[in-house]
């Protein structure tokens, strides 16, 4: 059984696992203070191109997520996400938990605009209700979104606008960043994110990592003593050290961006090929995650020999399911699969 | 400037102020623990048919709904309500300031059916990914509902099985339960809402009390140390008398429901009126709040003498007003009120 | 049974009940938004001296803790508190029911110092795990305090010092605010709480009133959007006139300060009474709060005609109690009071 | 400089990274459901002697301990915790996050008796005002406590029926309960541990692991959808079974116990050998924590080479520090320990 059902289901790059290796019997400072986690910081901030970032690195990303969004808001502030947001469906109210609202604008794709924002906010400043509901004051959105697809730069510069003009907070999910900035056709980069937002995450579990995500803050209010808040949430590793080392292999060379390569490009080769074999998508993705339309028929044919991921039901004949690349995809396993589902297909008569 | 923006904008009955006079010079015991909460409490549960409920009372709605959701819900667990439903929208977030999702059912009408809830409830059973989302635990619907509608016996007799059949507490908000039980074609009793459910609110503040609902609560579950966890949340008065005499006032006798049926009667007025020349309905509501649709110029010309509330536009041309009438309304205010609209409505050519 | 176990038996002062006669038959607006709110508000900005002042009412004590306190932090902060502070004890849980710890330092008679904040504050900065550690950010006192005693000006100026000087907020619970303004030997006034301070709350509900208390907020931090924050925390009445307009009636004139004269007075007689009779006294309190040391058997012959409040064991054969009168308190029943006790020490032979 | 601060300036043990690089290049169920956390699962069922128990890893200690309580705790429910209580101290606030409080119990070596619960507990139930106070509900205490100290079997028992008798949850913290169990003199066992509490955890990152908690659920209302919870708290790996895996290789063999008892033979080294000179202790410790009292004479000559806590100062001329051993420490390490501290015992003359 192969597993295409996530991009998380390989442990960990070899290259990752040589640096745990080689620091195994020493000892090192605790609670992220440790010269792993320094060195990755000045990594990180190198690449976002701006020397007073503040960086750390914590287990998950809904961690991520809630840590930043408490440490942001007010009790009365609320959270602006499209309604595919992670946020707003698959953290089991992780933000709710920890007093804050999720409102959500609606959005096909996974992506919301800048008008849908500034329509959404004006609304709420318009209201003669206005006192009695949650008022926004952070924007969630996710780069690539959860549904593989992206923001332009023109598309971002407008969000980051509006945010600005109404003094919102505008933060950007990147459980899988990597996978979205090297895809074909996108024109957005780490220094243009770091510009554009408050905060954001570097994803590092779907990107080849053991575990970590490296939360980037630019914005001071958001930042002050966001250990302590971290700590407050359980977040707090005591041996921190073993963010920071990943971080350190994943960037102190290409790693991380040889290894969302390969990904794309091994989803590629599949959407290449269903595509050639008529099959339809349920939204067009550039990156490592695909969302096709198959018949029930086709799907049994593939059950014994991999796994995917259930996304919805179409109709009694025919199901969208996502199939997920990794940095640990190799090109035999996507060879299996494409002359499987090819021939999968073909029995089936679609 | 007479206000039909809303139904709490008249202060207190006289037979209730009547009660009040009485008692001042005296001493009474502290916390709703006298002898007036006490004689409040047999009455209700008198009304409502059962000796074993456990009434409490606080100040207001979006109180009582953010202590009966807190005292019913582990952390992981939320609230299902319609969009429409004040807990999704007008209550600034305050279920989720106690650590709960409101997860929301689409209605166009403020109410939602048993189907929906079973659906909803299945798509959360069914889902691989069930344990990252908030699990459903609650169903909010109120009576009459946002918009002023109502449910049916059979409506709600089908809600309460499927909440039952799942193991859901099922919750109603009666902010305006009064209006809904007097409403005509209306054929749900306070024996029947107290049957059907595990909690509910009889709301005094829109019904000719100063402030004031009485929580009635029938699962024991959701009851154990309630008037701690009102004390927690800032919500127990010293003086809870003053709550427990103004219940008295309303259902010694049927003042309660008298109220209720004269607002109605008043609102059927001015409903009769605008369908005799011709105005639409947002939505058909029988009880004391109308949504009539106008054309601006019709508004302004009113808006010198009336304060009505403003609903949605629809278009550029008109609007949807809320008009509420109240148990102070008089027959005398509605006269004019409705032979201004007739006036302002025959000269716009509507 | 005369109640004297608090200060809160009494429903409302006439004057008070004379406005509501007076306006029980109009139309007001909402949400605090009204002439008689209106009118409080500025009365209370005047007497405090300040015109730039928010000035909101809620209905008790404990909501006006959690509301000004949870306003006032983010999420890792906590609350530094005299071991007796209401917060720290009597109110459930209700400011950690908001995500924050209550930090205590020790006290006997109620009050705190300047030298113990700031002790307290540097071990918390010195600490090598000060990330994890709540970090200490607002200090809670009451003036009067839980025992009755009072702040000299001296000692609330060197809080105020301390508080300012490493950027702490100080906050005032002044539920008996009027009874400490008005006690023999007190040198603070209202101006100088309110220069002193970031917010306090002028209690009404022990003070005269049927309900309600006075936040007063003069940090604009704070301040931000608070009428959403009480809406949140379900705190926000329909009818806020209500509250408006007993402040008003309780500061048009000097009908307050009469009263907690007043109440000063009657305790004052008791107080004298039984020093005279060699009775000793847990604490020297100078306001209303009378908290003497009586043996059982004492308590016994006045326990069928007096209520008195069980403060806490001292041995087997004698207790602290609380005696509280209060605005309502007659010289008739401090009489009777007084004679009974006197022939209750005698006849005991204490 | 060799760091004695604490016990987890080590990374992992080397049979652990054994695990994970044989595993790495392969696939694995996620979120904890794979054969590691399975077999992981297995093993501490069998350990603790009950079949029916509920094992999930988490990463941290803080987290476990905000999952276990605010998984038991209904809103108004409080945590009673040693004054020294992990919770109570070093947590950042992390339980009164989740909404609950935490009540202290007075203690001078960490560990808290049956009687001190007992009495709290009375003291709350008896009280007039119970209303208005937090409800104990949960007792947390620390095996070993957060000054090495241990439990004997009888006062546990003692603490598990008080908690039984007034229907308290019991939950241990864990942390170093190896080098508990381990340790010298000490009567409880893993199976004891089980059948006095409600739930506990068993430490991983202070014992060898790389990071990892195994919390160990007895009591079903604790336990239902407790994934769920920690999902919600961000603390939900996607990758779990580096979890697993690791607690596979503590106790696939006795490798876990073998590991707490070099650690508590190399502290008792230094113990011993600080006894011989004299030096006096702020506690008396049995496990890998010790506190010495030391001059500063002393320290400073210690500080080039070594790394010890600054627990707390005794007076201008001393301080208690904390010297911890770790599974790591080797033999040589601390003879080098022991002689230098011995030369600058000497040197100074104490």
């Amino acid at each position: 059984m192969i597993r295409f059902c996530n991009d998380y289901s390989e442990v960990i790059h070899p290259k990752i696992l040589g640096k745990l290796v080689e620091v195994n019997t020493g000892q090192a400072g605790v609670y992220g203070e440790d010269t792993y986690c320094e060195r990755a910081r000045e990594l990180i901030k190198g690449l976002c191109g701006n020397d007073d970032l503040h960086v750390r690195f914590v287990v998950g990303g809904t961690l991520a997520n809630l840590l930043v969004i408490s440490a942001s808001l007010r009790p009365h502030q609320c959270v602006i996400s499209p309604t595919t947001g992670h946020v707003a469906t698959l953290e089991a109210g992780a933000i709710e938990a920890t007093g804050h609202k999720v409102s959500t604008i609606s959005t096909d794709d996974g992506k919301i605009t800048a008008e849908q924002i500034e329509s959404f906010y004006s609304e709420y400043t318009d209201s003669d209700y206005r006192v009695h509901i949650a008022q926004p004051k952070l924007v969630f959105i996710s780069f690539p979104t959860e549904y593989g697809t992206l923001y332009t730069k023109d598309e971002l510069q407008a969000i980051s606008d509006v945010c600005k003009d109404r003094n919102l907070y505008l933060y950007i999910d990147g459980a899988r960043l990597g996978y979205g900035l090297c895809a074909e056709g996108n024109d957005v980069d780490l220094k243009f994110i770091t510009e554009s937002c408050d905060a954001f995450y570097i994803g590092g579990t779907k990107q080849g990592a053991l575990l970590g995500e490296a939360i980037v803050i630019k914005n001071e209010n958001i930042a002050e003593d966001f250990t302590s808040i971290i700590k407050q949430r359980g977040g707090l590793l005591a041996k921190g050290m073993i963010l920071g080392l990943q971080f350190t292999a994943l960037f102190e060379d290409d790693l991380y961006f040889e290894l969302s390569k390969h990904a794309n490009k091994m989803a590629s080769l599949v959407r290449d090929a269903l595509k050639k074999k008529g099959v339809e998508f349920f939204i067009e993705s550039q990156t490592n995650q695909l969302f096709p339309i198959l018949q029930n028929g086709v799907l049994e044919g593939l059950s014994e020999k991999y796994l995917f991921a259930n996304w919805k039901k179409v109709d009694d004949e025919s199901s969208v399911i996502r199939i997920c690349t990794s940095w640990a995809t190799t090109e035999e396993s996507i060879g299996k699969l494409i002359a499987d589902m090819e021939a999968s297909l073909e029995q089936s008569g679609e």
